[in-house]
């Protein structure tokens, strides 16, 4: 217990300076060594912890925590195999720009040369995710590290293979020691800014020019030949960030394109409704060719996902010239979609009166009847999500009309798999619902993914999160049938083919899954029975489940 | 399809390569990356294609059967996510010296540059597991690049640090692309010997000076005074390398004492009784103490687990010239046994006859009744275990008696959490399970620990596997509360000591979690139900799982 009498220990210094920077959640797996920062969890408040049953799951909540509270939450991981455990999900949040916190212990300063059975190369392993790596030394001002960690996620993500997640690497002797060091000489770090460092700040002369020639070349492209492709901040309505976007569209007559795996995309009524690339590079590469000018907005410069044979690499065949995009790093950018709309003429656009179709009015679809397909699936999510919703969707295959369905729902905001890694949505919406405990998640979740982190519905329900998990249960890992078909690959009908993509051989029970972790499940087969099931579990305050009979 | 005409693809080569050296078993998640290796699995025949729901599954699988096994398998990973995902498991594949070959798609060639979101450093992220790590190129000879990887995990852990993993990550399109080269340049590779490359050679000079100099060692020390410490292939009834180290004991009154995170040791009846060393630094610190003469046979020198406040990080103090060890790397070690066997004396030792009490005979223990404790548990396995059980252990604080109560079982084999890196039990049982189908697994697993792979249970169901999984279920991380109070951490009764600690809300329900996934559950709460429940698990010929309420 942290007597008045006795100095800090480095855990309670470490977490002390988080706590001041602005950090209120850890998703934690503790070990060994570990067990100091657990205590300190205790003696310093004013964070809460959340305990994930496998680091996927924790780091996987807080990218989806980051990403709705646009501040780092910590995670507390054990080593370097717990830091491995983590690692897809901190890759899916470093392809989102999410800003995270690892703290790892590592093994006693004096202790690490004798190389101990759970001993690794953790900074190695940490590097793969992210630049900012910091393994803590004897006599270091434990506090000022943390504060730098939590720095160093702020801005966004500019640059190619830039990423928000820091990690501290804390041996252990260092978090039991006590020092009388003022840890008070730590400077609270202001919360992350919603779009860059610079916030509020006037924009740099040079992001100024880049606006004004950017916006002169966007007046001078024949409407309909220039489209704005966005990411990033520039898909949130804070900050009037996207409304903005829309304007600068309405305006300009420049089409509106977004990433396919967006971070987040604030959407619906009185929103901008961007069109979404294509996941296969050939369809993407003609969803981009009709436009001779290409602006690009915190994101980064469409590329395939994939190599094939006989396909592109680049999606954009645009002399470089023709690109216009920029280092959004440290740029506000709200700021500089502000200037840039007001340059455009775009601030005189109300959506709703003279938006030119760039903005969605409300518009539900129908509830479908009948079989349920994946479309109607999707069809029968969009009629009944509320306002407010957060979507998150690792529904892959199945999901493929979600996007078009949900247009013009009341606003929402949608949540995908940003960095490929699969097993993010469970985790993703534990994550979501901790942020924004007024608002409701659903989950569309593919069921081959699903099972990468099934263990987060336990949290889900232990911490009592309102989300609804459904199950698009179609028992295959069914993209990859689609990507033998395109790679042509023969026989996909072969043995070891179906035993590697077919998931139906014993059939998973999702609903027994669900009960065996808290989550109250129930199975449709009918939009009938989803419609049901839906509204029943948006009745209830904790998590639930609907396995989706596809 | 590989029709005569055509000459095989790259990924065709690199499988008809490890057919030919003798790898037999793939365990696999595969994504877009790796579509050609599903494709040539089918179109080259000889290796059997096994589906993890996850990469943990693939990986600690394919430890478990090269425990068993003695020769690798092959793991079959989506790109730098999937290999992280394996990497726990194959951390402890590591410390146990598995001989295992990750194959990891990568992106095209030509694609890599473009950073697609999938795209990380896979190489960072295979060295921290093992040293051959091999990136393949264009123009390369594929086949004889997987002999090497094979060959690679020969030998023995001899060297600290040393391991028997070997990682080769193909870009995409050299899988695909198909070459006239000659693939029967490749020279096909023995199997794996049982404990080194040199197998049937006779001793090098230094290894025999080496054993005559510590037989002489041996019988110079007074009895009692002198200590064996096993690990790897010294713990294998194989090339009578166990009886072997049996013998040296009886004949020399030295004391035998095994590795506690042993990967493998024969046991019961017939088989000397090694101690294990305890798990705490100050209890094996302590066992370690009488000894003034401690020859080390195909292991690590002791050292603690964890740096603790005012505890020993080496465990061995002995001065240098009283350790006898040696790098055990290319050494037949049964070969070195039974040179050191007959120097001593031991081949006059016969089992049950005149063994000083070193080998076991068959003795079990009685059922206990009544409530059901976690001795109690270990207790009821060990008296209805059949012979040639292969006893998977990540019991953790819940198995603590199972060893001792074991010990004059009939002849079983005994697998434990090598690594520490928790999630290896249920995908170790699976692996164990393809490898000996003849006989029967049980793994004792730490509820806890379960949950960090508990998808493995889908593939045990899916393959048929003869495993009986009993879930120790005290619904908390029990080993982390000791620990607390081991470091005097207070209060551990804290709010997030608490909810980072205990797993009982919501409790966690393993029969229906294995329902869910095709495994038949049951639940005990008194030594009658466990035994009840364990034969008629026994009795099935598929897994099956039995929920033990601690």
């Amino acid at each position: 217990m942290a007597s008045a009498a006795k100095p800090p220990s480095g855990a309670e210094r470490l977490l002390q300076a988080a706590v001041a920077a602005g950090v209120k959640v850890c998703f934690a797996n503790p070990g060994t060594s570990e067990m100091h920062f657990v205590s300190a969890l205790d003696s310093v408040g004013g964070m809460r912890a959340v305990l994930g049953l496998h680091e996927t799951v924790c780091s996987g909540a807080a990218d989806g925590y980051g990403r709705m509270a646009r501040r780092p939450a910590l995670t507390l991981l054990h080593l370097g195999p717990g830091l491995a455990n983590a690692t897809a999900n901190l890759h899916n949040a470093r392809r989102a720009g999410t800003p995270l916190v690892n703290l790892v212990g590592d093994m006693a300063t004096w202790h690490k040369g004798a190389d101990p059975l759970l001993n690794s190369d953790i900074a190695a392993l940490a590097s793969t995710v992210g630049t900012h790596v910091h393994a803590c030394t004897p006599g270091e001002d434990l506090g000022a590290a943390m504060a730098a960690a939590v720095g160093a996620t702020a801005g966004s993500r500019g640059a190619p293979g830039d990423s928000r997640v820091a990690t501290l690497i804390v041996p252990h002797d260092l978090s039991w020691q006590r020092s009388e060091e003022d840890g008070a000489a730590v400077q609270p770090h202001a919360n992350v800014p919603a779009a860059g460092a610079a916030q509020g700040a006037p924009l740099p002369a040079e992001v100024q020019r880049f606006v004004r020639e950017a916006a002169a070349a966007l007046r001078a492209c024949p409407r309909g030949k220039a489209a704005l492709y966005i990411g990033g901040a520039a898909c949130l309505a804070e900050g009037d960030a996207l409304p903005n976007v829309g304007r600068i569209a309405a305006a300009t007559g420049a089409a509106l394109l977004c990433e396919n795996a967006f971070a987040r995309l604030d959407r619906g009524a009185g929103l901008p409704t961007p069109a979404r690339l294509p996941y296969f590079p050939q369809d993407a590469a003609a969803a981009l060719a009709p436009y001779h000018l290409l602006l690009v907005l915190d994101a980064r410069r469409p590329v395939a996902n994939f190599g094939y044979d006989g396909a592109p690499s680049q999606l954009v065949t645009l002399p470089d010239e023709a690109v216009w995009e920029f280092d959004s790093r440290g740029v506000d950018l709200p700021a500089l979609l502000a200037l840039l709309a007001a340059e455009v003429g775009g601030h005189s656009v109300t959506p709703g009166v003279n938006c030119c179709g760039v903005f969605a009015t409300l518009d539900r679809p129908a509830l479908p009847t009948g079989r349920l397909t994946a479309a109607a699936l999707c069809q029968t999510v969009a009629t009944l999500q509320p306002e407010g919703t957060i979507l998150v969707d690792e529904s892959l295959t199945s999901g493929g009309t979600y996007f078009n369905h949900s247009a013009a729902c009341p606003p929402f905001t949608h949540l995908t798999l940003t960095g490929g890694a699969i097993g993010a949505g469970i985790p993703l919406a534990l994550g979501a619902a901790v942020a924004c405990p007024d608002r409701v998640v659903i989950n569309l979740q593919a069921d081959g993914s699903g099972m990468y982190s099934l263990q987060g519905l336990w949290s889900q329900a232990r911490e009592g999160a309102r989300v609804i998990t459904i199950i698009c249960s179609n028992r295959s890992y069914a993209i990859l049938k689609v990507e033998m078909a395109r790679e042509r690959i023969t026989p996909s009908t072969g043995k070891a083919a179906r035993a590697l993509t077919e998931l139906g051989t014993p059939p998973i029970d999702w609903v027994s899954l669900a009960q065996g972790m808290g989550v109250p499940g129930s199975r449709a087969a009918t939009c009938e029975e989803l419609a049901a099931a839906l509204t029943a579990a948006l009745a209830r305050q904790g998590p639930s489940l609907i396995e989706a009979a596809l």
